[in-house]
């Protein structure tokens, strides 16, 4: 084949990153190597620095703080008691740009449409419980499922319900002001607003 | 804001790579982090070992010879004398895919809707003109304006002719088995092996 095997890797590395094909991958490897070394060191700086990063120990976000916790779980002005599972770290930055909500999060990662959680997932939904038991003495206020309204959200919910109900004093969902078979990241404020405010 | 400033850097880094909107950008963030430090590394390292790839002397693709040509324009089996000028390294992909060109290449680069070059692109066809009369005792036998049949190709044609007209016994275009408004990137190998046997 005509291409450096150093191209032909990073067109394959780019490839299984999600939501980028081969085309595109192909594109991007050129539109790196064209813009000289400069800006591809600044780029393999940043990426490098991206090591640095953690995950909350309680909800799972990103941070880079000294503690173990993120600016949201260490942040005493938001109740504790009070969370919100969500599928993607983009759901929790769509439901902090509405401002309407002070509770806390908790990323249980993307559900299967075959309704089982990972292992990691499980994993995760333990910490969960412990932190319940341990902080919450037992029982937080409300546990919210602000899962997508997709075959995978409801699935989950359904899991999520059976695992947490001795855990939580009310369970509930978002409003169904979500369309069906849309995705949290795309709804606009307003609506996410209203299937905050009409949870049930 | 909510998210860790390495976070927030890198989004807005690939957000200025080709067709990747800040949606996207986020999402791809999230998923370098959630990959862990193991395969962070090696993304970082097959995006380093980038800064070793050179650019042909002759034709401006890719390559990591020791010398100072690409594996075509080394390659002594390929006819010297026929040029395809090209707009984009996934333009030449496209060709060689169709096995159909035993000529070589000279990729100028994405031409422009305001029928004007760049002046990286100035340069790079002063090293054409250089290399046909050095190389091919001031003639080429034929050079193939292999452009994209857009406005951009259709202005850049023009600019080429002129400049390249004294140096060329002929000049062609391909022939338009293409779609007009269509990118030869995504053209199917038959489609792409008809407009080069029709050139004109």
């Amino acid at each position: 084949m005509i291409l450096p095997d150093k191209v032909k890797r990073i067109i394959e590395r780019l490839s299984e990153w999600p939501s980028i094909g081969p085309r595109q991958a192909t594109r991007l490897a050129f539109y790196l190597v064209g813009r000289g070394n400069g800006s591809l060191r600044e780029a393999v700086a940043d990426l490098n620095s991206l090591q640095d990063i953690k995950l909350c120990e309680n909800c799972f976000f990103v941070h880079e703080n000294s503690g173990a916790l993120c600016n949201i779980c260490g942040d005493s002005n938001r109740k504790t008691s009070i969370i919100a599972v969500i599928e993607k770290e983009t759901d929790l930055i769509s439901i902090e740009n509405t401002r309407k909500f002070n509770g806390r999060y908790f990323i249980i990662g993307p559900l299967s449409r075959l309704g089982v959680l990972g292992v990691w997932q499980k994993n995760r939904l333990d910490k969960l419980k412990t932190f319940i038991q341990r902080d919450l003495d037992g029982k937080a206020d409300e546990i919210i499922l602000a899962l997508n309204p997709t075959t995978g959200g409801d699935f989950g919910a359904t899991i999520l319900v059976k695992e947490l109900s001795p855990l939580a004093n009310r369970i509930t969902r978002l409003g169904r002001g979500l369309p069906m078979g849309g995705e949290i990241e795309f709804a606009d404020d307003e609506t996410l607003s209203e299937a905050l405010a009409k949870r049930n």
